[in-house]
């Protein structure tokens, strides 16, 4: 009677003969299948548990709720215990009467007991798994560790649902466990930095989607964000007063611990430097003096590799970063070392003679195992980017594969721990069914079940060229969610239909947070609209989004750190939820034969809108000079959007369009694919698809 | 030639033969009348400037925008023209070229030039005043001080403006200083904790309107919020874990001192300390244990004045808050102590016979005299409330007036320097129009000018019994803008309507600098609407507001410092936009005869929308119980609405209606000014109104 979620039927075909079948079997067991027919019922569960059993039943909420920790968990439970029944009450508004929850103090008549074996700790391998087990009366949640308690409570919260009568929780077993023990994201806060804030609410956004490891790109060209006091210059020369001082790191990780979530600090070695050479520029490959760099893409500065000085310096520098970050893992980077300064240092060059090193790639190898030394007399292990795989290098490092799965398979097949993030980086403005689509263990790869044991997990990039602390929530949320659900969830969940259903849920959820990623869009649209009507603007923007991949970098690349990020292009979103839900309306039209009015209604109110829009915004545009790089956009949408409503009322009178009207349609539609101020239109494909409906009748 | 705004006539009632005039004036001196007909060409500015003088042309802004800082400023200023620059560049779109700013670095080319005298020192009575001189080719602001030229560059981005051309800034000579010296705004965290990035931006908040005061209230019975490293255990077990470390109050006092704001901490004493005594029980006036307080009001622990130990440690304590808190000020709070501990106290009552200390309040002037020697001692000056106040004080300390205006009264003629708070708690919820009356000179007081002169300014207060960090901004913006402008701008300025259209403009120019009050709202009520249609809800939260004075503490008083407040209370804003707009046009109405078929439309419209949206909400309260209770109010809303279309229906019509009809809907409108889940209608009133139009037909 075990259902797991993903074996949900879209519709249920029970005949009426085997109703009563499931009805004995429901009286039996006093379990019910999930309904899948009643779409309230459904759950939101998001990432999909291993098994989720319904009983049909429901435990009412109300203020005398009250939880009870037992067993022997780490400190953090209470913390974390106290923020659910504060969410909790802030969801229902209902007046919870239990205050702070303290270790050892005793709960009259609990409603919800948590369990839980032994002290977790935050570290890789962890035991995450967790049971939570609601009946009509009481709650149970155990688990091994607190982490596991931690994951099980946000799985609690997901199921809060509510019917005229009020609050509940449908009853329900559910065992879970993690696919990967490695769910990463990563923040670069070095192109722009941001503040403990944003940090802090992501870190919220994480722990509620189950992610476990905060990967936090630290150093890079455009600034050094951790305050050294071996090395003061560092963040008072390179990161233009922008960084974290000790404590706040302290605070960061303690804040993530308390979450369940490992933080890993990357300094980027030997290229992506240059911030480290404003203040420290002797340990460069050539002389400086070095400027933190304003514009973003591969530059030369590189740590000269040749130099002993270079590594009493990184020794030192070691040293106080495996004291600060307790994580047994310390990122070194490796990536995009262009290997220029290196080729124009004589030093460098008799170096690499004397010591037989043949080429760059071999200098820098030659590198790492210094830097592996130093981190091994720190007791720390070594993680980077593709680029650090070489025989040479010992089985406990951790590769991170960027550039594509061959990296992924390689380090597999020579018996490395490696995690997937090609196919996972946020920045690139894809829709979220592409990330989903990306296994860690693609069938392609051609792994043996020993060799698949060394993919550990994966990490969601966000890389920061284009994201202010105003915009970066909306590049990362929800669509991580659905990396993450991709390393959490059995690897046989994969229907994108009902990840997106659970995503738009999930998505505003997150808002409870603190994750500005739908508020901040209102906001930068009344400024935009120069604080005036918002309609068409709003119209338009929910239709958009950024150009993908590295096309915006490619089309503006003159770029720097302090450009605004305050446009059109900054406040649309990748992968937003109106045109999704069009798609949807023209994908319902193109199954269905009868009863399509409904539908044809939808799509021409949507059409009609989008077709009158370009006039109101104009008047918009007059009042704010900011939009005027996207009126081409604004027209076109005019535009398709009358060719949509033609195509519409074709369909609507079963009629069917002369080849002259299609051709010509299609071409129109395919000339309007276009961008303009770095953004393009969402809705041209599904209008498309109207047209060859009309075509195919 | 010189027109202070206070003066531009509302409707210009100039002749044409006056015209020409005008014209040859202009001609003459360059200069044209701020022309109040065109109202894209009123300004923006709050507060208010001392003299402005538009003069007819226009500064185009375009990328090379560069500023130049001459003179001898303090280092503040760059940073503060680097977040000028990024903000232009955010509102704007454009690409400035100009990077960070450097001391001592040349400028080629500047548009603005920035001429400063002398550094500022972010004390009382510094010099603000500035000079900012736009033409159409060059803008040049000049100040005594840095702290000048940062209030300047707000009038100045305040001025930024835009047409189908591009952004410009209007040619103006404005010559700008502040009315009183002390312009303040409390936040009381204890009642509920704020974290760091809440105070940060609602100090830009602060600076944005030239306020110069925060007076942070750390210590109250419902917690303490500064680490002690000499009395460790205060926030250890007085606090919940949430305070401020003494890293980051230096953090936010350097963000205040950049922004030319001084900081003022205040520990409430000798009542009101409730959360010091769990932790250090040994000072109070009864025996202990202590824990911290959850509820709301008075409470009875207090510190006992009679013990030689209290003082050692309250000494030791100042000693390290005088070290932390570089303002020569430090408030001691005074407030509402009750006395009950120290009546119940034998050896306190015997310690006051034995002193001849007559009754409580004696007995806290002793304790307040014991405290303004320890503060002495540590080169401080004592600030605190109302009860402070008695003869035997020096003229040096301050008081801030709470009760009344009597205190403001004694205070002066007493010789002592006072601020008012009286008439400026934000928390009450009060409309922006009642603060920005309450004058801090008020004629009614008959002080002579020396005894104004000790008039020094005055605090808007935000108590903070029922805002969370979310809430909080909604209770503080825009209505704390009202009261800058009292501070700071002429006595003379004191147009309510010219008042509310710029605040509504200012309001949305405070989301730039982070201030959540708009977003937060959508983001509430997306919750509220438990992820469904929020159009309804909407509806009905822009025409209520929470209930006003202490009725919500009144109504509530089982109230917790954990309880929710995400409830529609907590949504709704005091003095919302839309029921101000709603009553403008009804008094439009009342204004004119002729052409009044627009406004007629425009409120049917608003009135349609009210009176159909109970049917419409009904179906989300039933999707989120949290709704229910504001049930009530929306019945009501729909039925008020009602019979305001009837009244505007006689109106369109011109009829006289019978005295029936009138008679009961009075009757029906008076019922319906009630309240529910702790809000109340705002658009009653109007629609009273409407009636009474009807009825002097």
């Amino acid at each position: 009677m075990i259902v797991a979620m993903k074996y949900k039927p879209k519709e249920s075909k029970m005949k009426s003969q085997n109703k009563f079948f499931f009805v004995l079997i429901t009286v039996l067991l006093f379990t019910v299948f999930l309904d899948a027919k009643n779409d309230n019922k459904v759950l939101n569960l998001m990432p999909v548990p291993v098994k989720v059993e319904l009983t049909g039943s429901k435990f009412r909420l109300d203020s005398t709720f009250r939880i009870e920790v037992t067993g022997k968990p780490a400190e953090r439970i209470y913390a974390a215990v106290s923020r659910t029944l504060r969410r909790l009450s802030g969801r229902t508004g209902i007046f919870l009467s239990q205050d702070y929850i303290q270790p050892n103090s005793s709960v009259k008549n609990p409603a919800m007991i948590i369990n839980v074996e032994r002290q977790g700790i935050v570290k890789l391998n962890e035991d995450e798994s967790y049971k939570l087990d609601v009946t009509d009366r009481i709650i149970r949640l155990t688990a091994v560790t607190d982490l596991g308690a931690i994951r099980g409570m946000e799985t609690f919260l997901q199921l809060l649902d509510a019917d005229s009568l009020g609050y509940f929780f449908p009853t329900v077993k559910i065992v879970d466990y993690p696919r990967f023990p490695w769910r990463g994201l990563m923040i670069d806060v070095s192109r722009h930095f941001m503040p403990v804030d944003v940090i802090k609410r992501n870190l919220d956004g994480m722990a509620a989607l189950k992610m476990n490891v905060f990967h936090w790109h630290l150093s890079d060209d455009q600034g050094f964000r951790v305050e050294s006091k071996a090395f003061p210059k560092l963040t008072e020369m390179g990161s233009d007063g922008l960084f974290y001082t000790q404590a706040q790191i302290k605070d960061i990780i303690k804040y993530a611990d308390d979450r369940g979530i490992r933080v890993i600090p990357e300094f980027d070695l030997p290229g992506h430097s240059t911030s480290w050479f404003v203040g420290y520029p002797q340990y460069a490959s050539a002389f400086g003096p070095y400027s933190i760099e304003r514009k973003f893409g591969q530059f030369d500065p590189t740590f000269d590799p040749s130099e002993a000085k270079t590594y009493l310096f990184l020794d030192k520098f070691f040293e106080e970063m495996s004291k600060l970050f307790p994580d047994e893992y310390i990122h070194i980077g490796g990536d995009e070392n262009n290997g220029k300064q290196w080729d124009a240092n004589k030093e460098i060059q008799a170096f690499m003679k004397k010591h037989h090193i043949p080429d760059n790639r071999s200098l820098q190898n030659y590198f790492n195992k210094k830097l592996l030394a130093i981190l091994t007399k720190y007791h720390k292990k070594m993680i980077g980017w593709d680029e650090i795989l070489n025989p040479d290098m010992p089985k406990d490092i951790v590769i991170q594969s960027w550039r594509g799965t061959e990296s992924l398979k390689n380090a597999a097949e020579k018996g490395y721990h490696v995690i997937l993030s090609n196919g996972y980086y946020l920045d690139l403005c894809l829709p979220a069914s592409y990330h989903y689509a990306i296994d860690p263990e693609p069938d392609s790869l051609h792994l043996n079940s020993a060799q698949q044991k060394y993919i550990i997990g994966g990490e969601a990039c966000m890389w920061s060229e284009f994201v202010s602390p105003e915009t970066i929530d909306s590049r990362i949320w929800p669509r991580a969610a659905a990396v993450a659900e991709r390393l959490w969830s059995p690897k046989s969940v994969i229907s994108v239909k009902d990840m997106y259903r659970r995503l738009d849920r999930i998505s505003l959820e997150l808002e409870d947070l603190g994750l500005t990623h739908i508020k901040n869009q209102d906001m930068m649209i009344r400024k935009l609209a120069n604080y005036g009507n918002v309609e068409a603007l709003t119209n338009l923007i929910k239709v958009i989004e950024p150009v993908k991949n590295y096309d915006r970098f490619v089309q503006e690349e003159n770029f720097t750190s302090y450009y605004p990020l305050t446009r059109v292009v900054d406040a649309s979103v990748p992968d937003p939820q109106e045109p999704r839900y069009f798609a949807g309306l023209v994908n319902d039209l193109t199954q269905k034969q009868a009863n399509n009015d409904g539908i044809i209604k939808k799509i021409e109110r949507l059409l009609m809108i989008w077709k009158d829009n370009d006039k109101q915004l104009e008047k918009t545009i007059n009042r704010s000079p900011m939009l005027k790089e996207v009126e081409p956009i604004s027209k076109e949408l005019s535009l398709v959007s009358s060719i949509g409503l033609q195509a519409i009322n074709y369909i609507a009178e079963d009629k069917k369009a002369d080849d002259g009207w299609v051709k010509e349609s299609l071409m129109q539609i395919k000339k309007s694919d276009a961008q303009a101020g770095q953004v393009e239109l969402k809705v041209v494909q599904p209008i498309e698809d109207l047209i060859q409906q009309v075509l195919n009748k």
